[in-house]
């Protein structure tokens, strides 16, 4: 994580980027903003072409875009192929975060007596770290998050405040967790005895791969038998519920709401829209993309775009069209009725 | 917020509702309770035409209701043009959460030195509140709570326990959050370099203006440039993910499960039932409804209601039906089709 | 709960399953695990037709199976009518969660002095215990969790850390809350005065049944007037939302990210898929399943399975089909003109 820089002047963001600065370097840049938004110590950016009629007439200290814009940027530029890009590591040179982390072990904080701690680990206010945990360097644990016992926590990982991490989880490097997840509580397992429910223990772990970020108040449960694999550098949102023993290939990414249940496998690099529903104990592909609260029951072998529903409209148009669809199967006979019926012989 | 009275007469009530009191103001009320379940010391109230039925027979201390049903109720009565409201003020009388508020820091709380507490605040048992934050009076901060840096919160809000707000976040003033909620999370943004992702530092905040509720569990993430900003009097239910730059209008409210991408707008006095979900960057006008688990990926202009989705039905008449829904592009063809092939020339 | 076994071996299980053991019941059994996975110490099961082909190559200490599978079963074996209850029930002698819970309370946690602890009750670090709540013997208070005022607890109930049960909760024997959830926070009632909303203070609580279980990060709403009822052996997964005054029957189960709005009474044994959504004020009768996604908006007086929604498609097939949905009503309009118009006269 890189820290914030006193003294940043737009020739330092042009090494840092690998953009090419066009203009003087000289200006000490204080922050990012939108186009519009800038002051004249603010870097903006084009990662957009809507945005492009904003460019004539910002105020930024010089725009982060691609070299097809740059004869109509009235300030000084840095141009880059891929601009969006350019944002993403220029906004992490602003981020307030890192800075305010102190390395050491609160007072008030829990810290069973066999943690391992590396370097410059953090351990916020009230947190808990039970027994056999190891943190490697640089890990931040935030206030009042509880680390269960035996997890393993990789280099620079940050939980914020509020997390919970269950026993027996292991953590890659440079995850972050945000507030309010739990990762490890127990899958959903009961076997009915023909009256009533019997828990079957889930005894499988978390394993979450390098650089996987997981989204306020989101659950990742623990395996039954075997563990819940999330691979290298899967995004996930808020709100998202992942099962007992799915498993997600690298690179993909859930936003938010999104429900996986059990056993489902989700290849590398798929996207899966907000509110998307996944059946337990399917194989999607790699490259698979699923539109915006879609349900998928069936496994998909070809990558591409899917979705399900209706599309939205006004509630009086839906109604009727709702009722009809009701009656669709019956539509479909007696249109292929009439077919049969109005064929000349 | 008013507090529980020792000893409140009907009377007392009559004045605090402004409503016209019918037979003896003095009988000590204890509570409120539905027509069937009050007892003689309780007071019920009819804000539904469904409920009537349970009047006559009703043992409550008093009535509140419309002045147009006075005439068959058999005990006294509260009579108010509008009797909902009438319950919901009347209902806060009974509230027993504020009498339970002890002003001062509890001493496990951790609150940084420069801390600003206005009069009256409550800091609960392991609540952490961090460097720069402003709590103004009467600010209730429920056990397990952490308030992060810079973060200012107005007069009387409460957080319940186990909340987690981030740092640099804005709320106004009588806003309740419950537990669980996490207000500030990062936006879910990230920069695809053709091979990976790179984290978008989500460098914005979020301002929730006066009177906003959340509910337990619910995110709401900050900006990623600029705020994310929620207005006065908007009401959120529990688990509901409002993503980054979203700005929702006054006096809208969002039922359960409800899902808003980034950036999309909401206006004011919109209602969105149990689990919607809006697209990103879209804007919704004024005065819209959509009814629960409708999907909506269009801005809208014209306040109404909105649906979509298809209504339930019996699994195997819908598995006929949803069969067909994946051949009505093909249904409609060969209607038109045949209606060209019959059409008498 | 049973806790694990020093030196359990296949003579023992074969008892505590009440299985019968065909083989040598000598052997030292360390763990549970997939007919693929398990080793020479590891019980393995088959529950499932699909796993058969595992059978003839396992290395398994012994597979618990149905009688008629017993004949291809190439090492030692467990018969059981129902050996899905029997994984179950192994499940549970291996289960290190027990094992690691620590009678007696945490030196920083907050247990008001009013408070009446059971026998061998387990309160973790910083957990926070408010006044006038009842613990009966082995409860499990975890790490963070906090349980407010008047709450009620039965015996060998485990919250995990990081829970919140708000005041004047009722819960009954051998419950499990998982991380994150939330049990009693307010419902969503709010009164409309033409111009803003009043809120309406809920009044009511929760009450959950024996043998309950809650997945992380779900919501469980108090009443406004009278409780929320979760009834005996009700098991809710993760992200799951239950608004004020529901109330769920005995038996039933509810998958990943259900939400139920206010006042819907579900029956007993009823399932209801990942996604569901329940419209408020429904009966729902027992013995009703509802597949995955599907929105019921009236009361469901026959037991049987429903759904709703279109299934999942290609998005380009999907498209074409989608926009026909919303000319649906006018299709069926065409299809009768037709029907009419072609009838020999």
């Amino acid at each position: 994580m890189t820290h914030v820089l006193d003294q940043l002047t737009l020739a330092d963001i042009a090494r840092h980027l690998d953009a090419t600065l066009v203009g003087d370097g000289g200006q000490a840049i204080r922050g990012l903003a939108t186009l519009k938004d800038a002051e004249p110590d603010e870097v903006a950016f084009v990662a957009n072409r809507a945005y492009l009629k904003d460019l004539p007439s910002t105020r930024a200290a010089a725009v982060l875009l691609h070299p097809e814009h740059g004869k109509t940027c009235p300030v000084p530029r840095l141009e880059m192929e891929n601009p969006y890009l350019g944002y993403a590591k220029l906004s992490q040179l602003f981020d307030p975060v890192p800075a305010r982390d102190r390395p050491g072990v609160h007072p008030s904080a829990i810290v069973a007596e066999d943690v391992t701690l590396g370097a410059e680990v953090c351990i916020g206010p009230h947190a808990v770290v039970e027994a056999g945990v190891v943190l490697e360097a640089k890990v931040v644990i935030g206030s009042g998050s509880v680390v269960g016992a035996d997890t393993m926590i990789g280099e620079e990982t940050r939980l914020y405040p509020n997390v919970t991490v269950c026993h027996g989880v292991v953590i890659g490097k440079r995850v972050i967790l945000h507030s309010g997840c739990v990762i490890g509580g127990d899958g959903f397992g009961f076997a009915h005895d023909g009256a009533r429910w019997h828990k079957i223990a889930q005894l499988g772990g978390v394993v979450l791969g390098d650089d996987v970020e997981v989204g306020s108040c989101s659950s990742i449960d623990r395996g039954a038998l075997g563990d819940t694999v999330i691979g290298d550098d899967v995004k996930i949102d808020s709100q998202v519920q992942i099962a007992h023993n799915v498993r997600i290939g690298e690179h993909s990414a859930l936003a938010g709401c999104v429900g996986i249940a059990g056993s489902t496998q989700v290849g590398r690099h798929c996207m899966l829209g907000g509110g998307v529903g996944l059946s337990g104990h399917l194989t999607i592909c790699d490259g698979v993309q699923v539109t915006g609260m879609s349900l998928v029951t069936n496994s998909i072998h070809e990558p591409g775009v899917y979705s399900s529903g209706t599309g939205s409209m006004n509630n009086a148009q839906w109604r009727k069209n709702a009722v009809r669809f009701k009656q669709l199967d019956d539509i479909a006979k007696r249109l292929s009725r009439l077919e049969k019926r109005t064929r000349t012989p």
